[in-house]
């Protein structure tokens, strides 16, 4: 019994690339697309590994240099387009890779209002709140494309209640029918397959219905929350089979202002950073 | 020649205190304030420090328990009205103190909108970029009121240049006659009284003023961008006497494709996290 | 074709519990492990997520309790130890349960020297490097021990070259038979089973022989010093089976000194924060 | 009254810049220095804001330039060395400039130990503490050098008491005699004048003396250690006048184990990240 190499994989991770469009055509206006971009690959690199041998190994650094030269040549219509053009390059560039992991991170950005004006600025932006679209692509027997958001922070200051929750000798916690719920949401769905469809739109509107369902729906929990919109989105979306999510629980914590001799009507809260809830939960088709 | 104290303050930083109203008379609607509060003492407290007694002292958890509490009982009809209020209130409470600063950042929030309707809703929010809001006031011999903001993400994709700089032998530096401005803007101007005004207008007044500066004039440098906007601000509200910036220049770095076999027309960017430029300044009125 | 619950777990995240031990048997010396501990659960838990029926969940705060009330009465001989007792609670109190996944973090802290003594104190302590000792635990259908570290910076300033790489029209990179390689090391190890063990000794010989393994292997890559890292834990521990590693390679550049007209002895380098290069690789048993 | 130009500077921050030594002499045995260097100018720069001129303007790409090549040209034999060197340049390099600020934080690294000899390793590192160690150098019309550490976290698990503090009816907080006491300590003290030092010795002295304060003495409150240690600082090194201090009270919370059946000996804390106390205090001669 031997000691062998097992998984492995290598890449270059979060070069930060922005790509800019000047369209001549459209008087100037810029477009920007500003990403993180990760790349990894795996195959059979064992040597680099087990005795120190590169020939096979296509270097970090030249990983970096195509997701820039791609930025260029491909153009980014969609973070999805370009992860995926991204990801058949490797397995042709490194004969030895047989899968290629692309992660691409948007960070969005909204142009800046022009003083008196109805319009929006052509060429100088605002960073857009902290939520990030995400994108994750690999490439190899098959090909996947998982796309999402993260750090999308929302709240419902009415409309959520925990109750009927199992008591131990542990608990301290007290029921309430009415409680303020935050979370800084993360969610992903898988497409069945790569064919060019346009993900902008597609991403757009799953955002959009779960922010709706998250504002509209009645909480019982925030598992019953994430259900809420994991089933609004499937319901709207035939082509989409699965959506997962994972959500802290952001406690916003009902100070008891009694011995400083205020009533509590609800209104004040403290928010520690940390612990918080975690909730993880994913909907999808039956197959049956 | 003895050992003695010096200056020194003392209280409690960063207190994460969440203010929600709820009007009976706007059916519902509820409006919500997400600070994260700091006040700090100083005054005659040398006890406390040289012989370990704390007889004057208030401790800090009595003043986050303040801040919880003014928070019901004054309201946060903005932060700055807040911030005084909160900061007359230990100068009656710990009679050793004879200064309080008191500092206010707001996160604020977006009402998420209801599909399919053109409204907002009443009490489902989502968080609004990543810009901060920030108040400073001292209170004291004399009372100070310090506004601002912070973390606000700005970028210009042309208008910006920069040549005719000093040359030694250090310089590797190309000038550029075209370049990406990016920066994250932190500003505060003080207001020469706390005299009753509608502080949130004002703030939102600066705050669309500088953005809107920032979009339009043409930059030789960070600094004429800066100086614009300090000029623009001072111009338009008489009641302001000064303002200052500090805006690193996040550089975006032009990435030459030319190794690659192709042109490079100014259209992708590598950004790095560090080092990055730093520029402070201060726009004020000329006494004379 | 319906819409159902996939996967899903809940829990409290990031806890931070300090247990405190005065042994009055070791003259008031004190003990002190500074824990981040992470609960959740899975199991039939569907009503929660789709009804909104709450009568099967054991509150996160509840496992927050859990955590604080086992510190004391468990007590933590050791992070694995104290995760295995607590991840046998939640079985018990939440019926519905069919796994627990229990996650510590521990900080570690050095006794301060006292001055003038080649002793350590008693009771004061500074904290030790940025390393973090992890556990994972999951107890359920089967019980399973995962040890580990992450966030143990090392450096060796020589003895590593990447020569003999891929090269495409992509390709920039220099060969180097003489570079600094710098990384931040995750590494983790299953346990065969849970049996009672001295884990605090098993992870500190883990931990140095890694270390030593980092500074004396000569490497032709980070795979190959990751790889040699493995191999010497597996051949130094019988009860080993599997050892995995994820890697950044955080660049340390050499800067090109000859445009301000000095040599370059590969004294001086530039570090960037992003793009690092990633690996990731386990070392295993070869099961034939 | 018009509008003028107020305080400014410009400059660049946070290069990571790595000085390696290899010093034939001594049997290749490796000195490595991690700084973090800032540097930023001030003076009649008007031209490069108003009118954006830029003819007087050093770029920050060349100061950044500078620090790397003074890294070799210079060498660092302490941070405080290197800065007085390197803010003698921009007042050469930049005649429109009468000041200028230098900051250098140096990341600490330990040699790897070497398995089963008594020796540290020649060249493999291991990186030491979260303590960063800071200095910061003006250069104009005097020269001023201000040495200093910050990130030192420290604890002393007893020792530690508050009683007796003002209370108002705001107070919910009990008093205690024994009390876990924490902080990230920050320090600096300035030196009276630049002339050459062995600045590395009188740096680990200072360090050396304040964390065996901080251990021995005991604490009425945190106000009381600090000032406890910037006395025995004084009082042992009669070249320093004057320490400053600022201390994050990161309170370690008794929790109540009593509803969940268990006794409570100051055995179990939780540790929230904020808000947290903060003192702020110096220690000096008295002139007199």
């Amino acid at each position: 019994m031997g000691i062998v190499l097992g998984a492995n994989r290598y890449g270059k991770a979060e070069s930060h690339v922005v790509r800019l469009n000047d369209d001549p055509d459209d008087g100037g206006r810029h477009e920007i697309r500003d990403l993180t971009v990760s790349t990894s690959l795996s195959g059979d690199l064992e040597a680099a590994h087990v005795t120190g041998d590169q020939s096979q190994v296509l270097p970090t650094d030249t990983q970096k240099n195509t997701a820039v030269a791609y930025a260029k040549e491909h153009g980014v219509t969609s973070p999805e387009d370009y992860a995926l053009a991204l990801g058949r390059r490797p397995l042709v560039a490194c004969p030895a890779a047989n899968e290629a992991r692309i992660s691409v991170d948007e960070h969005a950005w909204d142009r800046i209002p022009v003083e008196g004006v109805i319009e929006r600025h052509d060429h100088a932006f605002v960073r857009r709140g902290g939520e990030v679209r995400t994108t994750l692509v690999t490439v190899g027997a098959t090909t996947t494309v998982r796309s999402g958001l993260t750090d999308l922070v929302v709240l419902n200051s009415t409309g959520s209640e925990f109750t009927g929750f199992l008591v131990d000798d542990c608990t301290t916690l007290a029921e309430t029918d009415d409680r303020i719920l935050a979370t800084s949401l993360t969610a992903s769905w898988p497409h069945h397959d790569d064919a060019d469809r346009d993900w902008d739109v597609s991403y757009a509107a799953v955002r959009a219905l779960s922010l709706a369902t998250f504002a509209t729906a009645h909480s019982r929990a925030l598992q019953e929350s994430l259900h809420s919109m994991g089933r609004a989105v499937l319901d709207a979306h035939d082509d989409l089979v699965e959506i997962s999510f994972a959500a802290p629980n952001k406690h916003r914590f009902l100070v008891d202002l009694a011995p400083f001799g205020l009533d509590h009507l609800g209104e004040v809260f403290l928010a520690p950073d940390r612990p918080h809830g975690l909730i993880e939960a994913t909907v999808l088709r039956d197959e049956e």
